[in-house]
Protein backbone atom coordinates (compact mmCIF):
# COMPACT_ATOMS: atom_id res chain seq x y z
CA UNK A 1 0.00 0.00 0.00
CA UNK A 2 1.49 3.39 -0.98
CA UNK A 3 1.66 6.34 1.64
CA UNK A 4 0.06 9.69 1.02
CA UNK A 5 -0.51 13.25 3.02
CA UNK A 6 -3.80 14.69 2.68
CA UNK A 7 -4.22 18.02 3.54
CA UNK A 8 -7.73 19.04 4.83
CA UNK A 9 -10.09 21.68 5.96
CA UNK A 10 -12.70 20.53 8.55
CA UNK A 11 -14.88 23.67 7.95
CA UNK A 12 -15.61 26.35 11.19
CA UNK A 13 -16.94 23.57 13.00
CA UNK A 14 -20.55 21.92 11.95
CA UNK A 15 -20.09 18.58 10.71
CA UNK A 16 -22.69 19.63 7.92
CA UNK A 17 -20.07 22.18 6.48
CA UNK A 18 -17.43 19.61 5.72
CA UNK A 19 -17.16 18.08 2.16
CA UNK A 20 -17.56 14.72 1.18
CA UNK A 21 -13.95 14.63 -0.23
CA UNK A 22 -12.39 15.34 3.25
CA UNK A 23 -14.92 12.79 4.38
CA UNK A 24 -13.61 10.13 2.32
CA UNK A 25 -9.99 10.79 3.01
CA UNK A 26 -10.97 10.38 6.53
CA UNK A 27 -12.38 6.94 6.00
CA UNK A 28 -9.26 5.98 4.38
CA UNK A 29 -6.80 7.32 6.52
CA UNK A 30 -4.38 5.08 9.18
CA UNK A 31 -3.42 8.27 10.83
CA UNK A 32 -4.69 11.80 11.92
CA UNK A 33 -2.23 14.18 12.88
CA UNK A 34 -3.05 18.33 14.25
CA UNK A 35 -3.90 20.30 16.57
CA UNK A 36 -5.62 18.93 19.81
CA UNK A 37 -9.04 20.67 18.74
CA UNK A 38 -9.09 19.32 15.45
CA UNK A 39 -8.06 15.94 15.94
CA UNK A 40 -10.54 15.83 18.89
CA UNK A 41 -13.22 16.43 15.93
CA UNK A 42 -12.65 12.98 14.68
CA UNK A 43 -14.34 10.43 15.49
CA UNK A 44 -11.85 6.95 16.53
CA UNK A 45 -12.15 3.83 14.61
CA UNK A 46 -10.42 0.57 14.65
CA UNK A 47 -7.50 1.18 12.47
CA UNK A 48 -6.93 5.06 12.56
CA UNK A 49 -4.02 6.04 14.95
CA UNK A 50 -5.19 10.05 15.77
CA UNK A 51 -2.00 12.10 16.97
CA UNK A 52 -3.28 15.35 18.54
CA UNK A 53 -0.68 17.81 18.95
CA UNK A 54 0.09 21.73 20.56
CA UNK A 55 -0.06 24.67 18.22
CA UNK A 56 3.58 25.67 17.73
CA UNK A 57 4.44 22.29 16.86
CA UNK A 58 3.29 22.81 12.84
CA UNK A 59 6.85 21.89 11.03
CA UNK A 60 7.72 18.89 13.57
CA UNK A 61 3.76 17.82 12.73
CA UNK A 62 4.20 18.23 9.22
CA UNK A 63 8.07 16.54 9.19
CA UNK A 64 5.97 12.95 10.98
CA UNK A 65 3.15 13.32 8.75
CA UNK A 66 5.44 13.13 5.70
CA UNK A 67 7.59 10.57 7.98
CA UNK A 68 4.60 8.52 8.38
CA UNK A 69 3.77 8.73 4.65
CA UNK A 70 7.26 7.29 3.63
CA UNK A 71 6.19 4.49 5.85
CA UNK A 72 3.29 3.63 3.93
CA UNK A 73 1.03 5.38 5.36
CA UNK A 74 -2.54 7.22 4.97
CA UNK A 75 -1.93 10.73 6.65
CA UNK A 76 -4.91 13.07 6.88
CA UNK A 77 -3.45 16.68 8.39
CA UNK A 78 -6.49 18.32 9.86
CA UNK A 79 -7.01 22.12 9.88
CA UNK A 80 -9.90 24.25 10.86
CA UNK A 81 -11.21 26.06 8.05
CA UNK A 82 -9.36 25.69 4.63
CA UNK A 83 -6.05 24.31 5.28
CA UNK A 84 -4.64 26.86 2.76
CA UNK A 85 -5.84 30.04 4.79
CA UNK A 86 -3.22 30.57 7.33
CA UNK A 87 -3.30 26.87 8.27
CA UNK A 88 -0.96 23.37 8.09
CA UNK A 89 -1.17 23.71 4.10
CA UNK A 90 1.85 26.45 3.53
CA UNK A 91 4.10 24.24 6.74
CA UNK A 92 3.67 21.48 4.60
CA UNK A 93 5.32 22.86 1.49
CA UNK A 94 7.57 24.73 3.65
CA UNK A 95 9.13 21.57 5.08
CA UNK A 96 8.89 19.84 2.13
CA UNK A 97 11.50 22.39 0.69
CA UNK A 98 13.42 21.75 3.79
CA UNK A 99 13.62 18.43 3.24
CA UNK A 100 13.84 16.81 -0.60
CA UNK A 101 14.12 13.22 0.59
CA UNK A 102 10.22 13.38 0.49
CA UNK A 103 10.11 15.50 -2.56
CA UNK A 104 7.84 12.53 -3.89
CA UNK A 105 5.09 11.52 -1.31
CA UNK A 106 1.87 11.47 -2.41
CA UNK A 107 0.50 14.77 -1.27
CA UNK A 108 -3.07 16.22 -1.80
CA UNK A 109 -4.66 19.28 -0.04
CA UNK A 110 -8.01 19.12 0.36
CA UNK A 111 -10.04 22.65 0.82
CA UNK A 112 -12.91 23.72 3.38
CA UNK A 113 -14.93 26.30 4.35
CA UNK A 114 -13.07 29.13 5.57
CA UNK A 115 -13.98 30.81 8.70
CA UNK A 116 -14.40 34.19 7.06
CA UNK A 117 -17.12 32.30 3.87
CA UNK A 118 -19.11 30.79 6.96
CA UNK A 119 -19.08 34.00 9.19
CA UNK A 120 -19.89 35.84 5.88
CA UNK A 121 -22.77 33.30 5.26
CA UNK A 122 -24.07 33.77 9.18
CA UNK A 123 -24.37 37.78 8.71
CA UNK A 124 -25.34 38.16 5.22
CA UNK A 125 -22.98 39.04 2.14
CA UNK A 126 -20.64 41.51 3.76
CA UNK A 127 -17.77 40.20 1.55
CA UNK A 128 -19.74 40.74 -1.57
CA UNK A 129 -17.47 43.16 -3.08
CA UNK A 130 -13.75 43.18 -3.33
CA UNK A 131 -11.69 42.14 0.17
CA UNK A 132 -8.56 41.41 1.65
CA UNK A 133 -7.94 38.39 4.57
CA UNK A 134 -5.13 39.35 6.89
CA UNK A 135 -3.71 37.09 9.80
CA UNK A 136 -3.73 39.41 12.36
CA UNK A 137 -1.17 37.03 14.74
CA UNK A 138 2.21 38.73 15.22
CA UNK A 139 3.64 35.24 15.87
CA UNK A 140 5.26 35.34 11.84
CA UNK A 141 5.45 38.93 11.16
CA UNK A 142 5.90 42.59 13.04
CA UNK A 143 3.47 44.20 13.88
CA UNK A 144 4.22 46.67 11.19
CA UNK A 145 4.06 44.84 8.47
CA UNK A 146 0.56 44.40 9.67
CA UNK A 147 -0.19 48.36 10.35
CA UNK A 148 0.80 48.74 6.56
CA UNK A 149 -1.48 46.20 4.81
CA UNK A 150 -4.40 47.72 6.96
CA UNK A 151 -3.50 51.44 5.51
CA UNK A 152 -2.95 49.76 1.93
CA UNK A 153 -6.44 47.41 2.09
CA UNK A 154 -8.50 50.72 3.40
CA UNK A 155 -7.11 53.26 0.67
CA UNK A 156 -7.76 50.34 -1.84
CA UNK A 157 -11.60 50.35 -0.34
CA UNK A 158 -11.06 46.63 0.16
CA UNK A 159 -13.49 44.69 2.90
CA UNK A 160 -11.44 42.54 5.32
CA UNK A 161 -11.54 39.69 7.10
CA UNK A 162 -9.21 39.40 10.06
CA UNK A 163 -8.02 36.00 11.37
CA UNK A 164 -6.41 35.38 14.79
CA UNK A 165 -7.65 39.16 16.15
CA UNK A 166 -6.65 38.64 19.97
CA UNK A 167 -4.68 36.56 21.99
CA UNK A 168 -3.80 36.55 25.94
CA UNK A 169 -0.22 36.55 24.84
CA UNK A 170 -0.62 40.13 23.37
CA UNK A 171 -4.06 41.53 24.28
CA UNK A 172 -3.59 45.28 23.54
CA UNK A 173 -2.74 44.78 19.35
CA UNK A 174 -5.89 44.22 18.46
CA UNK A 175 -7.00 47.91 20.25
CA UNK A 176 -3.87 49.28 18.07
CA UNK A 177 -5.94 47.68 15.02
CA UNK A 178 -8.90 49.33 15.61
CA UNK A 179 -7.33 52.61 15.86
CA UNK A 180 -5.80 51.72 12.80
CA UNK A 181 -9.26 51.00 10.90
CA UNK A 182 -10.92 53.95 12.59
CA UNK A 183 -7.91 56.35 11.31
CA UNK A 184 -8.17 55.38 7.98
CA UNK A 185 -12.40 54.25 7.23
CA UNK A 186 -13.97 56.63 9.54
CA UNK A 187 -16.07 55.70 12.83
CA UNK A 188 -19.63 54.99 10.97
CA UNK A 189 -17.96 51.48 9.23
CA UNK A 190 -19.33 48.68 9.98
CA UNK A 191 -17.52 45.57 11.89
CA UNK A 192 -18.76 42.17 12.50
CA UNK A 193 -17.81 40.11 15.14
CA UNK A 194 -18.24 36.59 14.58
CA UNK A 195 -17.28 34.22 17.40
CA UNK A 196 -17.43 30.14 16.79
CA UNK A 197 -19.71 30.58 13.40
CA UNK A 198 -21.92 27.25 13.43
CA UNK A 199 -20.57 25.59 16.61
CA UNK A 200 -23.67 25.46 20.01
CA UNK A 201 -20.89 28.48 20.96
CA UNK A 202 -21.88 30.78 17.56
CA UNK A 203 -22.53 34.51 18.60
CA UNK A 204 -22.53 37.61 16.01
CA UNK A 205 -22.28 40.72 17.24
CA UNK A 206 -21.58 44.14 14.65
CA UNK A 207 -21.16 47.66 15.95
CA UNK A 208 -19.85 50.81 13.97
CA UNK A 209 -16.03 51.51 14.13
CA UNK A 210 -16.99 54.07 16.49
CA UNK A 211 -18.56 51.35 19.19
CA UNK A 212 -16.48 48.32 18.17
CA UNK A 213 -14.55 47.49 21.39
CA UNK A 214 -10.89 45.31 21.68
CA UNK A 215 -12.76 42.80 24.02
CA UNK A 216 -15.30 42.10 21.37
CA UNK A 217 -13.15 39.37 20.21
CA UNK A 218 -10.97 36.54 21.16
CA UNK A 219 -9.07 33.62 19.54
CA UNK A 220 -12.25 31.97 18.26
CA UNK A 221 -13.36 35.03 16.68
CA UNK A 222 -13.98 36.18 13.00
CA UNK A 223 -13.86 39.90 12.65
CA UNK A 224 -14.89 41.22 9.18
CA UNK A 225 -15.05 44.77 8.32
CA UNK A 226 -17.56 46.13 5.49
CA UNK A 227 -16.48 48.94 2.59
CA UNK A 228 -17.67 52.17 2.61
CA UNK A 229 -21.13 50.79 0.82
CA UNK A 230 -21.77 47.94 3.55
CA UNK A 231 -25.09 48.51 4.89
CA UNK A 232 -27.95 46.92 7.12
CA UNK A 233 -31.21 45.69 5.61
CA UNK A 234 -32.90 44.03 8.60
CA UNK A 235 -30.84 41.52 10.52
CA UNK A 236 -28.53 41.49 7.63
CA UNK A 237 -25.27 43.16 6.67
CA UNK A 238 -24.03 43.10 3.03
CA UNK A 239 -22.02 44.49 0.80
CA UNK A 240 -23.54 46.11 -2.69
CA UNK A 241 -22.05 44.81 -6.06
CA UNK A 242 -21.29 47.91 -7.61
CA UNK A 243 -18.63 49.99 -6.03
CA UNK A 244 -19.23 53.20 -4.04
CA UNK A 245 -16.07 53.67 -2.58
CA UNK B 1 -45.70 24.88 4.88
CA UNK B 2 -43.47 27.84 5.16
CA UNK B 3 -41.59 29.45 2.35
CA UNK B 4 -37.74 30.11 2.24
CA UNK B 5 -34.80 31.26 0.16
CA UNK B 6 -31.59 29.47 0.80
CA UNK B 7 -28.68 30.72 -1.58
CA UNK B 8 -26.28 28.17 -1.82
CA UNK B 9 -22.60 27.08 -2.76
CA UNK B 10 -21.95 24.71 -5.53
CA UNK B 11 -18.39 25.05 -4.76
CA UNK B 12 -16.16 25.15 -8.44
CA UNK B 13 -17.34 22.05 -10.26
CA UNK B 14 -17.05 18.77 -8.18
CA UNK B 15 -19.92 17.00 -6.71
CA UNK B 16 -17.22 16.33 -3.75
CA UNK B 17 -17.11 19.62 -2.45
CA UNK B 18 -20.67 19.85 -2.24
CA UNK B 19 -21.06 20.32 1.21
CA UNK B 20 -24.00 18.00 2.91
CA UNK B 21 -25.79 21.17 4.31
CA UNK B 22 -26.27 22.56 0.62
CA UNK B 23 -26.82 18.90 -0.43
CA UNK B 24 -29.82 18.78 2.30
CA UNK B 25 -31.09 22.37 1.07
CA UNK B 26 -31.75 21.04 -2.21
CA UNK B 27 -33.44 17.78 -1.11
CA UNK B 28 -35.70 19.62 0.41
CA UNK B 29 -36.36 22.41 -2.05
CA UNK B 30 -38.98 22.64 -4.23
CA UNK B 31 -37.79 25.11 -6.52
CA UNK B 32 -34.03 25.73 -8.14
CA UNK B 33 -33.64 29.35 -9.80
CA UNK B 34 -29.91 30.25 -10.93
CA UNK B 35 -27.60 30.71 -13.84
CA UNK B 36 -28.41 28.17 -16.48
CA UNK B 37 -24.83 26.34 -16.22
CA UNK B 38 -25.41 26.07 -12.24
CA UNK B 39 -28.97 25.08 -12.29
CA UNK B 40 -27.94 22.12 -15.30
CA UNK B 41 -25.44 20.67 -12.33
CA UNK B 42 -28.97 19.79 -9.97
CA UNK B 43 -30.15 16.18 -10.95
CA UNK B 44 -33.85 16.54 -11.67
CA UNK B 45 -36.88 15.17 -9.42
CA UNK B 46 -40.56 15.18 -9.24
CA UNK B 47 -41.89 17.79 -7.48
CA UNK B 48 -38.53 20.23 -7.98
CA UNK B 49 -38.58 22.66 -10.78
CA UNK B 50 -35.82 24.46 -12.32
CA UNK B 51 -35.35 27.83 -13.27
CA UNK B 52 -32.39 28.65 -15.36
CA UNK B 53 -31.92 31.67 -16.22
CA UNK B 54 -29.08 34.08 -17.64
CA UNK B 55 -26.48 35.47 -15.98
CA UNK B 56 -27.25 39.05 -16.20
CA UNK B 57 -31.02 38.57 -14.75
CA UNK B 58 -29.33 38.55 -11.07
CA UNK B 59 -31.85 40.92 -9.60
CA UNK B 60 -34.90 39.30 -11.42
CA UNK B 61 -33.74 35.83 -10.07
CA UNK B 62 -33.69 37.76 -6.42
CA UNK B 63 -37.28 39.46 -6.81
CA UNK B 64 -38.48 35.46 -8.32
CA UNK B 65 -36.75 33.33 -5.58
CA UNK B 66 -38.68 35.59 -3.00
CA UNK B 67 -42.08 35.99 -4.67
CA UNK B 68 -41.73 32.13 -4.26
CA UNK B 69 -40.64 32.15 -0.89
CA UNK B 70 -44.18 34.37 0.01
CA UNK B 71 -45.88 31.63 -1.72
CA UNK B 72 -44.87 29.22 0.17
CA UNK B 73 -42.09 27.39 -1.76
CA UNK B 74 -39.18 26.05 -0.84
CA UNK B 75 -36.21 28.07 -3.21
CA UNK B 76 -32.32 27.45 -3.38
CA UNK B 77 -30.89 29.47 -5.59
CA UNK B 78 -27.63 28.06 -7.05
CA UNK B 79 -24.31 30.20 -7.08
CA UNK B 80 -20.74 28.62 -8.34
CA UNK B 81 -18.16 28.33 -6.11
CA UNK B 82 -19.57 30.71 -2.28
CA UNK B 83 -22.27 32.44 -2.95
CA UNK B 84 -20.81 35.29 -0.84
CA UNK B 85 -17.86 35.96 -2.94
CA UNK B 86 -18.46 37.96 -6.29
CA UNK B 87 -22.26 36.02 -6.53
CA UNK B 88 -26.09 35.74 -5.79
CA UNK B 89 -26.04 36.35 -2.03
CA UNK B 90 -25.50 40.26 -2.23
CA UNK B 91 -27.86 40.50 -5.05
CA UNK B 92 -30.88 38.71 -2.79
CA UNK B 93 -30.02 41.55 -0.36
CA UNK B 94 -30.00 44.08 -2.79
CA UNK B 95 -33.32 43.04 -3.80
CA UNK B 96 -34.78 42.94 -0.22
CA UNK B 97 -33.49 46.67 0.22
CA UNK B 98 -35.33 47.28 -2.74
CA UNK B 99 -38.74 45.35 -1.91
CA UNK B 100 -39.44 46.10 2.15
CA UNK B 101 -42.24 43.76 1.48
CA UNK B 102 -40.12 40.76 1.93
CA UNK B 103 -38.37 41.89 4.85
CA UNK B 104 -39.91 39.00 6.71
CA UNK B 105 -38.48 35.85 4.26
CA UNK B 106 -36.36 33.23 6.00
CA UNK B 107 -33.22 33.28 4.65
CA UNK B 108 -30.59 31.12 4.58
CA UNK B 109 -27.05 32.30 2.91
CA UNK B 110 -24.76 28.34 2.62
CA UNK B 111 -21.34 28.31 2.19
CA UNK B 112 -19.30 26.77 -0.42
CA UNK B 113 -16.07 26.16 -2.09
CA UNK B 114 -15.04 29.40 -3.52
CA UNK B 115 -12.84 29.37 -6.44
CA UNK B 116 -9.83 30.52 -4.88
CA UNK B 117 -10.07 27.93 -2.24
CA UNK B 118 -10.01 24.87 -4.81
CA UNK B 119 -7.47 26.52 -7.10
CA UNK B 120 -4.73 27.32 -4.44
CA UNK B 121 -5.59 23.43 -3.25
CA UNK B 122 -4.75 22.29 -6.23
CA UNK B 123 -1.50 24.37 -6.85
CA UNK B 124 -0.30 24.10 -3.37
CA UNK B 125 -0.78 26.95 -1.01
CA UNK B 126 -0.36 30.05 -2.71
CA UNK B 127 -2.86 31.79 -0.58
CA UNK B 128 -0.62 30.97 2.63
CA UNK B 129 -0.10 34.54 3.85
CA UNK B 130 -2.38 37.58 3.97
CA UNK B 131 -4.47 38.17 0.60
CA UNK B 132 -6.76 40.04 -1.17
CA UNK B 133 -10.06 38.80 -3.98
CA UNK B 134 -10.85 41.15 -6.21
CA UNK B 135 -13.28 40.23 -9.16
CA UNK B 136 -11.50 41.93 -12.83
CA UNK B 137 -15.65 42.23 -14.07
CA UNK B 138 -16.09 46.02 -14.71
CA UNK B 139 -19.69 45.49 -15.19
CA UNK B 140 -20.30 46.88 -11.81
CA UNK B 141 -17.04 48.96 -11.24
CA UNK B 142 -15.00 51.52 -13.45
CA UNK B 143 -11.31 49.89 -14.25
CA UNK B 144 -9.88 52.91 -12.99
CA UNK B 145 -10.92 51.34 -9.47
CA UNK B 146 -9.50 47.87 -10.40
CA UNK B 147 -6.24 49.86 -10.83
CA UNK B 148 -6.11 51.57 -7.55
CA UNK B 149 -7.31 48.14 -6.09
CA UNK B 150 -4.24 46.42 -7.99
CA UNK B 151 -1.88 48.88 -6.88
CA UNK B 152 -2.65 48.98 -2.91
CA UNK B 153 -3.13 44.73 -2.98
CA UNK B 154 0.67 45.17 -4.88
CA UNK B 155 2.21 47.64 -2.38
CA UNK B 156 0.23 45.77 0.49
CA UNK B 157 2.51 42.76 -0.37
CA UNK B 158 -0.32 40.69 -0.47
CA UNK B 159 -1.45 37.50 -2.89
CA UNK B 160 -3.77 38.04 -4.70
CA UNK B 161 -7.15 36.38 -6.33
CA UNK B 162 -8.44 37.18 -9.83
CA UNK B 163 -12.32 36.15 -10.38
CA UNK B 164 -13.56 36.91 -13.86
CA UNK B 165 -10.09 37.58 -15.36
CA UNK B 166 -11.15 37.90 -18.86
CA UNK B 167 -14.37 38.06 -21.32
CA UNK B 168 -15.20 38.47 -24.92
CA UNK B 169 -16.78 41.75 -24.33
CA UNK B 170 -13.20 43.26 -22.45
CA UNK B 171 -11.01 41.11 -23.98
CA UNK B 172 -7.98 43.57 -23.56
CA UNK B 173 -8.39 44.33 -19.85
CA UNK B 174 -6.24 41.82 -18.46
CA UNK B 175 -3.84 42.68 -20.36
CA UNK B 176 -3.77 46.11 -18.57
CA UNK B 177 -4.14 44.73 -15.48
CA UNK B 178 -1.31 42.79 -16.12
CA UNK B 179 0.77 45.38 -16.76
CA UNK B 180 0.21 46.65 -13.97
CA UNK B 181 1.30 44.05 -11.75
CA UNK B 182 4.31 43.93 -13.58
CA UNK B 183 4.96 47.30 -12.85
CA UNK B 184 4.40 47.00 -9.51
CA UNK B 185 5.96 43.76 -8.61
CA UNK B 186 8.27 43.13 -11.00
CA UNK B 187 9.06 40.12 -13.93
CA UNK B 188 9.77 37.35 -11.55
CA UNK B 189 6.22 36.86 -9.15
CA UNK B 190 4.67 33.35 -9.86
CA UNK B 191 1.47 33.94 -11.22
CA UNK B 192 -1.40 30.75 -11.32
CA UNK B 193 -4.21 30.23 -14.27
CA UNK B 194 -6.34 27.81 -13.01
CA UNK B 195 -9.43 26.87 -15.20
CA UNK B 196 -12.18 24.75 -13.95
CA UNK B 197 -10.82 23.10 -11.40
CA UNK B 198 -12.10 20.34 -10.31
CA UNK B 199 -13.61 19.23 -13.52
CA UNK B 200 -13.06 17.30 -16.41
CA UNK B 201 -11.35 20.63 -18.42
CA UNK B 202 -9.24 21.23 -15.46
CA UNK B 203 -5.95 22.71 -16.33
CA UNK B 204 -3.05 24.35 -14.03
CA UNK B 205 -0.94 26.78 -15.76
CA UNK B 206 2.34 28.57 -13.78
CA UNK B 207 4.36 30.85 -15.30
CA UNK B 208 6.41 34.52 -13.78
CA UNK B 209 5.12 37.55 -14.44
CA UNK B 210 7.15 38.41 -17.52
CA UNK B 211 5.78 35.11 -19.44
CA UNK B 212 2.73 35.76 -18.23
CA UNK B 213 0.03 36.52 -21.50
CA UNK B 214 -3.74 37.87 -21.39
CA UNK B 215 -4.79 34.72 -23.57
CA UNK B 216 -3.72 32.41 -20.36
CA UNK B 217 -7.26 33.16 -18.76
CA UNK B 218 -10.94 33.07 -19.39
CA UNK B 219 -13.86 33.18 -18.37
CA UNK B 220 -13.74 30.02 -16.48
CA UNK B 221 -10.03 30.74 -15.16
CA UNK B 222 -9.22 31.87 -11.12
CA UNK B 223 -5.95 33.55 -11.21
CA UNK B 224 -3.49 33.92 -8.46
CA UNK B 225 -0.65 35.98 -8.06
CA UNK B 226 1.52 35.13 -5.47
CA UNK B 227 3.43 37.15 -2.96
CA UNK B 228 7.46 38.31 -3.26
CA UNK B 229 8.37 35.41 -1.48
CA UNK B 230 5.72 32.85 -3.31
CA UNK B 231 7.72 30.04 -4.61
CA UNK B 232 7.78 26.30 -5.99
CA UNK B 233 8.50 23.16 -4.62
CA UNK B 234 8.73 20.67 -6.84
CA UNK B 235 5.30 20.74 -8.65
CA UNK B 236 3.71 22.89 -5.82
CA UNK B 237 3.45 26.18 -5.24
CA UNK B 238 3.06 28.17 -2.15
CA UNK B 239 3.67 30.75 0.06
CA UNK B 240 5.47 30.92 3.69
CA UNK B 241 3.50 31.57 6.45
CA UNK B 242 6.57 33.92 7.23
CA UNK B 243 6.34 37.62 6.00
CA UNK B 244 9.46 38.30 3.59
CA UNK B 245 8.03 40.97 1.63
Amino acid sequence: MTGWVAVAGLGPGADHLITPEVTSALAEATDVVGYIPYVARIAPRRGLVLHPSDNRDELERALAALTMAAQGKRVVIVSSGDPGVFAMAAALFETLEAHPAFAQTDIRILPGITAMLAAAARAGAPLGHDFCAINLSDNLKPFDMIAHRLRHAARGGFAMAFYNPRSAARPHQFARVLDILREECGPDRLILFARAVSTPDERLHSVTLAEARPEMADMRTLVILGNAATRRVGQWIYTPRSALS
